[in-house]
């Protein structure tokens, strides 16, 4: 058997049809194609498979969930029985639990620390088949406020330093549950994705004095090439360095540091702007699996001193889950993303203009 | 609609079954389950669903793929036709491509560099059904030897900084190709989680002047209890801080900084046991989808300065994708494994004995 080493691959297969660019929020970089991005018909294959109701978290079974720690409900219902519109249970298999003391421990090369913490679960309707999108703006404020309301609890535990807002929709996006609901699990350290926003946000506030994603916000107005939609109070970005096909993220205007200082007033709009993304989202790629996840200031910066609130600006990441994780990205913790982001933009904003001017949004 | 905020959760669903685990290996932390944990069978809906061949990788279609750049080959045989056990091509649908300047632009908050690198696909053998660890010990090394040669190649051009090599097996995994096929990409850029890797090793290193991994190694042999193989050259572990149920590292047992300085002999004895733990871990798992990567010495280390061969010790990680990364994962970069890895290497090597008794090893 002979070794065959060629000196020179065939060139005409390895033309240079993408780009390495750099997350100016966390650092990390992604490759994106530049040349013949994926279109959203090149990923006809994934879609949400859905079974009808009831389940568990349908309206009329609310024995079969742990007893309600929040429900927004008629006052002539009572707690865990019909008559609610959003309601937070905890979760019947949290990952974290609170009842136990938080140890540290270290055993030679080997840290631990026990699993305590509050995991819940925000279930947003009481309709099975509702898409978040569907409900009425008032309605997702309120399920925004029911995030922010838990979170707020989570957070007066001195233990818990950080609090992830989450949700998964579909199988393909981890849902074990088809019924449209969130997560929120409050931890007792800060989560590395937000400790490295944290650390480029200093060096920015060092070099410059102001607020990373504020610049980030006024730059990608300024260029518009990359704008899903803009409102008032918000604007709905496909990220420079989007890691995954027609990732979105959604960010109040004006500097907002903690989720859960926001006022009533922003949730309403926040409601607004994000209805009409995911209805974006659904209609250009067909009810995809997605998640989102909220990220905000945490309690303590890296290096253990409390977090300063220009150092955060909070913000609703949408990601799609269109492609498969593979080796490339486990290994490297790079992304290769086929679709440019100012591609993404136009699709979306091509869909959301229609739905616009019959006056849906 | 009323507001109705009880003031604790019911506490019985929130036992505490959990433990948080700091990588020692890059500083990040997962959430394990430490009761209760998921065994194999309850995985059971993931399996790898086959297309019979021929593919374009197969023998008798090498014209379907660019003009290769090795091959092992009997002797009689001729480039790009059939003879060949294991065959390199550039990747049609490359991610990156070597034929442009290395241009590193930045456009205010906006960094971004030329998509250089190279990309090719390692063809592991001419079958189309074989799983790689049907190959016989002799073809495993040379299929390891075949990355080893291109990465030599890829690592002589000073534009690359890093050698990424993965395999992705199952569609789930990422493999849009079914054939038995292991990836190379060269990077200009050295990658976030080997920057991690290279920083939690520095920092063992100046407080003990100790490698890390070694000291891994050694501790666990000591243990015992997430060991799933020994040899005299290697050893596979169930790491302490698993993301992923079942995953498994496979290290070599004396420092060895770079994969590709490393000598026929110890690729001949990584072929033994990599063949070992993948048989394992198909009988275990039913041929799961899974990735593996591996890790080894970066040109450069954070700061800009050459690497020390002091400072990586390269390894191979298997990670079986029977599990879905959801927005948890996706906020905070922290794991949530429902299969403690104490209990993953005591199922493996349950599935190993009796394989070596009937002399399969």
């Amino acid at each position: 058997m002979n070794s065959c080493s060629k000196p020179a691959p065939n060139q005409e297969h390895l033309a240079s049809v993408s780009e390495f660019r750099r997350d100016p929020l966390n650092g990390g970089w992604v490759i994106i194609a530049t040349e013949r991005g994926k279109r959203p018909s090149d990923f006809g294959s994934v879609r949400n498979e859905r079974k009808p109701g009831p389940c568990v978290f349908c309206s009329g079974h609310e024995w079969e969930t742990p007893p309600e720690v929040l429900a927004f409900r008629s006052p002539e219902s009572t707690p865990d029985a019909p008559g609610w519109t959003v309601r937070v249970v905890p979760n019947k298999y949290a990952a974290v639990g609170i009842n136990a003391r938080l140890d540290r421990n270290m055993d030679n090369l080997f840290d631990s620390m026990t699993g305590i913490g509050m995991h819940e679960v925000v279930i947003e309707t009481p309709d099975h088949d509702a898409n978040l999108c569907d409900l009425s703006v008032d309605h997702i404020a309120s399920v925004l406020a029911a995030y922010q309301d838990r979170a707020r609890v989570m957070m007066d535990d001195v233990r818990i330093e950080y609090v992830q807002i989450f949700k998964n929709w579909g199988s393909v996006a981890g849902a074990s549950q088809e019924h449209s609901h969130a997560q929120i699990i409050g931890l007792p350290i800060v989560p590395r994705f937000v400790n490295e926003q944290i650390q480029c946000a200093q060096a920015h506030r060092t070099a410059t004095g102001r607020c990373l994603l504020c610049d980030i916000v006024r730059e990608e107005l300024a260029r518009k090439d990359r704008i899903v939609k803009a409102t008032t109070d918000f604007v709905a970005i496909a990220p420079y360095a989007s890691r995954f096909p027609f990732e979105v993220h959604i960010c109040p205007r004006r500097h907002e540091s903690d989720f859960i200082d926001a006022s009533e007033e922003l949730l309403h709009g926040m409601a607004r702007i994000l209805k009409e993304v995911l209805f974006g989202l659904r209609i250009a790629l067909i009810d995809p699996p997605f998640n989102f996840m909220i990220q905000t200031r945490p309690r303590v910066a890296p290096g253990g001193r409390w977090s300063h609130p220009d150092e955060f600006h909070w913000h609703l990441e949408i990601i799609p889950r269109l492609t498969q994780v593979a080796g490339f990205e486990w290994g490297t913790g790079f992304y290769i993303n086929p679709t440019p982001p100012e591609q993404a933009a136009q699709f979306l904003r091509d869909v959301l203009i229609p739905i616009q001017l019959v006056g849906q949004s």
